[in-house]
């Protein structure tokens, strides 16, 4: 019996994605407060440089790299502007994953992805610490009902299933006339610029393999850019389009800071025109 | 027999916490040479981006996560300006944790905090690397003997119990005439200005939910702000006093820098006059 | 059996080298399939800070830790700006350990220190994830590569031995009429700067312990600095060179910023005078 709960833990994943910067604190302690209710879990960190307070980075990155864990996986996840209101604090369950966090639109993108199975509103103070602060829900609420799912206590245990919480959508860009129109959901660190426009838009109009020639456009600013499979098909400080690894239509330059050099930021609205697209029946 | 050590390494945990700044490689070489003594341990990163070589710093992050770990880790601190001198290196039993680093203040106020067991001076080369380096201790001190500890050799075996080493205090602030006096023991990642006056001593002139009327001075600087239970509380942009997260006051700008606005660094000292401060009788 | 492969995984550890910077998800991702292949494994971030694209600066950080590792430990190094064209993938054997990256030079210095035993370039589909992006390596080959090497896969079902692949020298200095010639391969997050000059070189002609009078010749600029055996033992502010902890000729300020202060970057070609030096028989 202690031999089964022990191989559990020692399996379970619990990830962190908070706003907190990379040397705060506040992560480390929300981790020894895990520690000490779930001793041996993984923890593995997602990120902790979210833009202070941007709900819709964080629920990005989250959104690009749920798929990747293995089921059982709890993610917490804090970027909490409202910490200390009304908000709702959620756990949402997910293709066989959790995400716990704020309701605030955070989880949702990840959730739809993983497939949506139910949302509890967080309520049983008996899985939260002693005394909860107004400041700081990450290590009082949200790290330990993390470690109490890794531990394996069910959802309906610790909340109260609820039917409505926060949307929040990225859009899907739209193809008309030849023209991909999108907006910037992120720029990585390499300074890639990650559109909303989904592999299956963009490679309606655009061949990968072969060139094509499409302008964008923003804020007035133009500029050509070739459709490529990868980076280092384009010369050195080339612009190029192509599918990114999170599987939507990037701008980037090979070698270079595309974000910086275009003055492209968060949110900003892309049109690419396609000028001579050719098809030749590859995928 | 070898069952239950394996049994007790992977439940352990060791925490390192530096200057080394975040992408060094520094780090690393730590973990691997605890990895090889310890295999299985839980690594922690509690913050690899204390200011270099700022002592104080580093002794207000150790201090502000201790008390949320379970019993038994082992946390290891390297902020070591005068590592190859003849500084002792320590370990330190407090609270039924284990600290240690250099004898420079850095770990006082966490075992103060912890409760202060003992406080051994590192002797034995038998738990040191073969080769100790004058220029790198957490590698070849420190890391091993925190991986030895893990693995369940006393304190006494490893160095030499010392009645003396250096202190380090914050202060607590002090109230007089309803104004409150302190300085700045820490700024965190989103210009949150903390300061070394106690949640007990700032209640007693300041209400939480309730308006008071104050004043920050520092270099001629005046500000008013409000004391308020949560960040959100105050409009965007607005300044306000609150009790943080590690339960001291603070200054915060609600969705900005406190610090970076104000100008204020670390180790300032302030002053907050209470104006119109009421009681109503709640905590 | 079950059993035995379950105390395996636990004590093999899995280290993550990228360029990625610190926040941005993309080690997350390769985290994750590591994780849904060898539930367990212990992950250690070597360093997510490697200047991007510079294989240079990975290829020191990889060298500089590997020896402090444990036998079996799989090194993952993905600092990649050839992804996508025909570069090979590699798992390199050396000292016990195993290295896995793009064929760019990266794996070379750490597998010449540690003893190199055997290349095999990637080849079998079965080790990857089942969609093999031309974008990110990383997640869809390395990593789940090297989840498999942790679980006890042997190299060559994974790949074919190659006898060529690509090297990557640091050189290691010279010395004619008492002065050493070198090149900058590494500043720390100090900066520090770290030479290619091994200690057994430089201690030919520079006597630790005892004053030396030296000069650097860069760009026209000259500067002294005493040859110490540690940081600490120099003035503050005053310039020093040591044996730093990698065990090379290192140039150093106490509590300053060498590189900074003397605008010193990698690559940079050092030629250090020695003035007065002494030798008393002490190594």
């Amino acid at each position: 019996m202690e031999r089964e709960e022990h191989e559990l833990d020692q399996r379970r994943v619990i990830t962190l994605l908070t706003d907190f910067g990379p040397g705060s604190g506040y992560a480390a302690a929300m981790k020894g407060v895990i520690l000490g209710i779930t001793p041996g879990v993984q923890l593995v960190d997602l990120s902790h440089g979210v833009p202070r307070h941007d709900i819709r980075a964080g629920a990005f990155l989250l959104w690009s790299v749920v798929p990747h864990f293995p089921a059982g996986t709890v993610h917490v996840a804090v970027v909490d502007p409202g910490v200390g209101t009304a908000r709702k604090g959620l756990i949402v369950v997910a293709g066989g994953q959790y995400l716990v966090g704020p309701d605030n639109g955070l989880l949702y993108p990840a959730a739809e992805r993983l497939g949506l199975e139910a949302v509890y509103q967080i309520k049983n103070e008996r899985y939260m610490l002693p005394n909860v602060s107004m400041t700081f829900h990450g290590r009082d609420i949200f790290a330990p009902v993390a470690a109490h799912l890794a531990r394996g206590v069910a959802p309906p245990e610790i909340g109260e299933e609820v039917s409505e919480w926060t949307e929040l959508r990225f859009g899907t860009g739209e193809l008309r006339d030849n023209t991909l129109r999108g907006s910037v959901i992120y720029i990585d660190s390499f300074g890639n610029v990650v559109t909303n426009i989904p592999q299956e838009l963009a490679q309606r109009v655009l061949t990968p393999g072969q060139e094509a020639e499409v302008e964008v456009l923003k804020l007035g600013v133009r500029a050509r850019a070739r459709f490529l499979e990868a980076y280092a098909l384009a010369g050195e400080g080339e612009r190029l389009l192509l599918i990114g690894s999170h599987g939507n239509l990037e701008l980037a330059i090979n070698r270079g800071n595309a974000a910086q050099v275009l003055g492209i930021k968060l949110g900003d609205e892309l049109e690419i025109k396609v000028r001579s697209a050719r098809r030749d029946g590859r995928c």
